[in-house]
């Protein structure tokens, strides 16, 4: 559905995501990169926790913004840069699992603007449950913009 | 101007985000509680950060979604457990900066929905930044409720 | 998937829509009820416009936002009510076309909380294209709470 | 402490509201227009509202809607043309009152991207109550862009 205007997406979106420090400190992996789709997977981890000993929101939010951003990464050009403006997660189950996948998914792609929906699922050895769902709005920013709009 | 149900408070909000491991592991601590308002400061993390050497969004996101529940939580009964329905933030700058401090406040506090807004500034030697911008709903569960809705 | 507590919900569901007068002021109308899932039509006014001439952001929201509303009001108790807490919209093209249309889904039913997502379509002769992405959060009122939280 | 880079902004942003037609069909009015606030105000009207006899919550984020789009525009250059990107609104109390008063305020400007807050209140004989909180992202347009990112 989308076609990528830079043929060597999956790289360029797999080398940046190896510079998301905070993704090998939590113990992330990036387990798919389609066209306008990634998927991230975070095995649990008892230190990730909030007060019950759900994974945090927050930690579940980090993982399903960088799957949003790097889908959106997927259709831009070689030399762009993805910026997350704003994003907005509903959970709608605790965050229960031995593992948690975070699938980020473009819904528009504008010339600056890219609309994504992500959504987390908690796995565990008998069930999947959808737990988070998010939408995200991703901003394009050209190699001579520097990071700032 | 509001008041809280439960004079102890302080105690069993302190005591409460001492149980969110995930503080400890970015090493983030709560330096303020009061009645219906939460801060939260974490010192610049190399190993927290995006690709651009930036502190991730979702990082962002954890320690002023932390804020605004423990603020929620200043004005429930001494039962109740908190629980984030949903958050949206806004990145309005880079988080760029020495320390990040997260504030939480309550602005409505309902019998089961708490509306609370958040913002993060980001602090260096000469300066105090925004760079983001939160509005969160939290729910109080009774004891007898379990965690769930 | 789901199944509805009150058999009469189709009923319930109209017979409140149709006490929403904002609805008989703008023209629309309730155009599907299904368990979990409510569509709501409006043709085109140029009356209902922002300065260009698209229909305004917040016309398209009202109805999106009934059509979440109703439903989550398909699924609860015969004797509750549904109260928007909060919603959040993506516009992702202008509001251009003979008549728009609003789709609602409940995605989690909990006791008190329901969430929702929706889309609207803008329809013209020869497309029917979406403009629209809605994550809300509805809460379900007791007949004993009144109509607060 | 915003400067706007239009000296007209004023008479601009009024000119702009003038052709909202959806104002003039709920009876909106634009009460004040200063460097990045404007205030929009709506009296109570019994064919605007939802099935308790409320002002329906698309009723009021269409009006905050409205207040954050032209505060963004008062800072934007003579020939652009505001968009909303997205917007969440909490809603915190029931929409009762005989008139509401929609405040928008730019929180960030730049140079395509503004972020703004807007809160309505219900006004009454004898009280004002905050009703709902918005959090909004406008984009600003060139005059040679088109109305389309």
């Amino acid at each position: 559905m989308f076609v990528p205007k830079d043929p060597d997406f999956v790289n360029r979106v797999r080398a940046s995501f190896a510079r998301q420090s905070v993704m090998t400190t939590i113990g992330a992996t990036m387990t798919a990169v389609e066209p306008g789709a990634v998927a991230i997977e975070l095995p649990f981890r008892a230190d990730l926790c909030q007060q019950h000993g759900f994974l945090h929101a927050g930690v579940v939010a980090t993982i399903v913004d960088s799957a949003c951003g790097y889908a959106a990464l997927t259709l831009m050009q070689a030399d762009a840069a993805v910026l997350s403006i704003e994003f907005k997660a509903n959970f709608t189950a605790p965050a229960a699992g031995e593992r948690f996948v975070a699938q980020g998914r473009v819904v528009r792609a504008g010339r600056t603007i890219t609309v994504c929906t992500g959504e987390v699922f908690a796995v565990a050895a008998d069930r999947e449950k959808s737990i988070c769902l998010m939408q995200a709005t991703m901003m394009a920013l050209g190699a001579d913009a520097g990071l700032r709009d």
